[in-house]
């Protein structure tokens, strides 16, 4: 699959020049992205297809299995060939990356270990805006802890953890600097969950929309796409953006608040205090609003997301006009935003995630309608329109592999020999 | 300076695996640039900056002076610095590029050496959508033909011509897919003018804005700066974006349409027959026609661009309330879309062209009070908005340069001893 989006400036990829140390560090990483890119395969091989000399390839392997990052076996796995000997594979069972997400209405958690298994998994409805800050953080810090402790029972040692949010995010020092649907300003996320959970794993800060795009690209049903849009479809609309193989983050990783452009209606305060934004035509609140009365059970904060949208697929189903209305307008109303998209970034696969995932199948004929009118060049200018299959997790499945990232360019972050105790600090 | 956007895919960037040859050239074109960036500087220089050895250095600063692409000389250039020694200075007067820019009512033509200096440069008035593609490249090859004659009687010789076409350039082949403004379709310029010019030098064709932002790039007054947004301000609008230090081209080559985005008067219809586009309020025509009845001069295509913006900037200086109304308008209207482009890339700079440039003291106020309404993050996420100084030369010296970067890339391009025949088959 090659390399992942970076996810920071690259400012930061600048290195000092190699000496021994990092030539060491560089390629052990290399010999573990291939196996965990290209699968199991012999020591000679792996020396043929990376260019290093094969007594180099045996001394990193050695390396790697001390770490536990890879066994030897004599396993016959499908995909492997050539001639039979001891094959090397991926194990990374003993480290993980946590992701977690903070929306409006819940928060998640999600780990994954080396080979990308899930190992634990967890959303929990909470109503984020009544909360406030501390309130959120002391619950993201359970959450987290679980999951910590689920990874250790498994024999997993967490690599880092990375925190998604739906908000502006100054990544360099974890400061949410507005979250508009949360009515959050300058929230110091990582400084509050470095407080609370005293561990000694990393922790990131980043917009959701970001996080999810990675995934995507990483391993969602498009991964690798070079040019890809993925649409957040929560509350809140954000857009990550994957332009030739790279996360677009801008100046100062602000880039994609489309939610926030000026294509929705131009009477509706948005939760950002503007009128017009896109949020108010296409976001969560939109659609319900249009598909039922206030009191209506599809309203309730306090009912599980999944069962509320399902049954306005139910009653998409079951013909009723009302919501096979605010269906088609929020489809169309998409459609709008998404040419600007496709106007402006011309990608080959626009990612529907979210809301408009679960929902996409009323959305699709009206926004590819709109989209037929609105984009200028001929045939959408090659682009798809994809309803993610990562669901509600693609930003926690972001987080995570963000956070194993850091083990794939130095495997001597995992510590040799006896297993540290997880999490502690 | 540093590398400039890359101009083409990523795929085209792949290289052979590295054979004595490509290395010989690779570090020709190292040299080169570094001489082109740096300044004038001794061989002993070079090789420390470059990390190049002495003799090496030695070898390829003689076959680049064979080259006439450098001299050497007891040159005490300003700048210039270390002890007294031979110097050696980027020549580059006997090689050339030649950009051409076709818009709506001009053609433009402008020639630059290895050196960056104007060899040539003319414009002239064309009714493009009046007179056809065939007699549109007839006068086109024209003015090239011209460009090279007097690039030969200076001793230059052409590396190669890039054309600048407001609208969807496929650049595989040089076919004009979409230019709305001048009513083409499927318009073969590379072929065309390859058979009109039979000269042995590359030719490609490009989009105007991605040109436009390149020259930004590579010599305006942010020149280097990672992320910018280029507007182009002429009868179309179109983006040219440079997202950390890479010129955004999309998975076809599409990207920057933002005129064409649905952030205009939805009852106007626009050049490319859609209702509602951004250039049917921003566009030159949008200036003009809110500033002037139909019969006034500053309508007539006959006359100078340049003059005609000149009576509108005098209008407005003299207090004409018409004129300053509509020069409100649009700044407002250029406030709304750059807002989107500010949200989505979060860019340092936004950088605008033609005619916004020209006009652009009465146009800052108004839009900059929009900015601030519409952008989401605080302090326009840091960007500033900046008149280019390149004005409608923009096009023609980003063609110039890309045709100058394959002489960087690989300085053999140019012949050794005796000057071939400039522009000959």
């Amino acid at each position: 699959m090659g390399t992942v989006p970076t996810l920071y400036d690259g400012s930061s990829e600048r290195r000092a020049p190699a000496d021994q140390a990092t030539v060491r560090r560089t390629n052990l990483g290399l010999v573990l992205r291939h196996l965990r890119d290209s699968g199991p395969r012999s020591r000679a091989r792996i020396a043929q297809e990376t260019g290093l000399n094969k007594a180099t390839v045996s001394s990193l392997v050695a390396e790697l299995a001390e770490r536990r990052l890879v066994s030897t076996g004599d396993v016959d796995r499908a995909g492997s060939v050539g001639r039979p000997g001891l094959t090397v594979h991926l194990d990374g069972a003993c480290v993980c990356g946590i992701g977690v997400e903070l929306n409006v209405d819940y928060a998640a958690v999600l780990v994954l270990d080396l080979r990308g298994a899930v190992l634990h998994e967890q959303r929990r409805a909470l109503d984020i805006p009544a909360l406030g800050a501390e309130r959120t953080l002391d619950a993201v810090a359970a959450l987290v802890t679980d999951a910590v402790a689920v990874a250790a029972a498994a024999g997993a040692r967490p690599a880092g953890l990375t925190v998604a949010v739906a908000g502006l995010v100054r990544s360099v020092d974890g400061v949410v600097t507005l979250a508009p649907n949360i009515g959050w300003r300058d929230v110091a996320v990582l400084d509050g969950l470095r407080a609370r959970l005293g561990v000694d794993f990393p922790i990131r800060v980043e917009n959701d929309a970001n996080l999810s795009a990675i995934a995507e690209w990483a391993m969602g049903s498009e991964a690798g796409t070079p040019d890809l849009v993925y649409l957040t479809g929560e509350v809140g609309v954000g857009g990550g953006v994957v332009v030739a193989g790279r996360l677009l983050r801008g100046a100062g990783g602000l880039s994609g608040e489309v939610g926030h452009t000026s294509l929705g209606d131009p009477d509706r305060v948005c939760g950002c205090g503007r009128r017009g934004c896109w949020e108010t035509v296409v976001g969560l609140a939109a659609l319900l609003r249009g598909a039922a009365d206030p009191g209506d059970p599809v309203h309730d904060p306090g009912r599980d997301l999944e069962t509320r949208l399902a049954e306005v697929a139910r009653r998409a189903e079951d013909g009723d006009a009302r919501t096979l209305a605010a269906l088609e307008q929020v489809g169309t109303s998409l459609g709008t935003g998404a040419a600007v998209l496709i106007n402006v970034f011309n990608p080959r696969v626009v990612l529907l995630g979210g809301y408009f995932a679960v929902l996409g199948r009323f959305l699709m004929a009206p926004l590819l309608a709109e989209l037929e009118t609105r984009v200028l060049a001929p045939g959408m200018a090659g682009a798809r329109v994809v309803l993610s299959t990562l669901g509600f997790t693609a930003a926690v499945r972001g987080g995570a592999h963000v956070a194993l990232e850091s083990v794939l360019d130095d495997p001597t972050l995992v510590p040799v020999a006896a297993l540290a105790p997880a999490g502690a600090p």
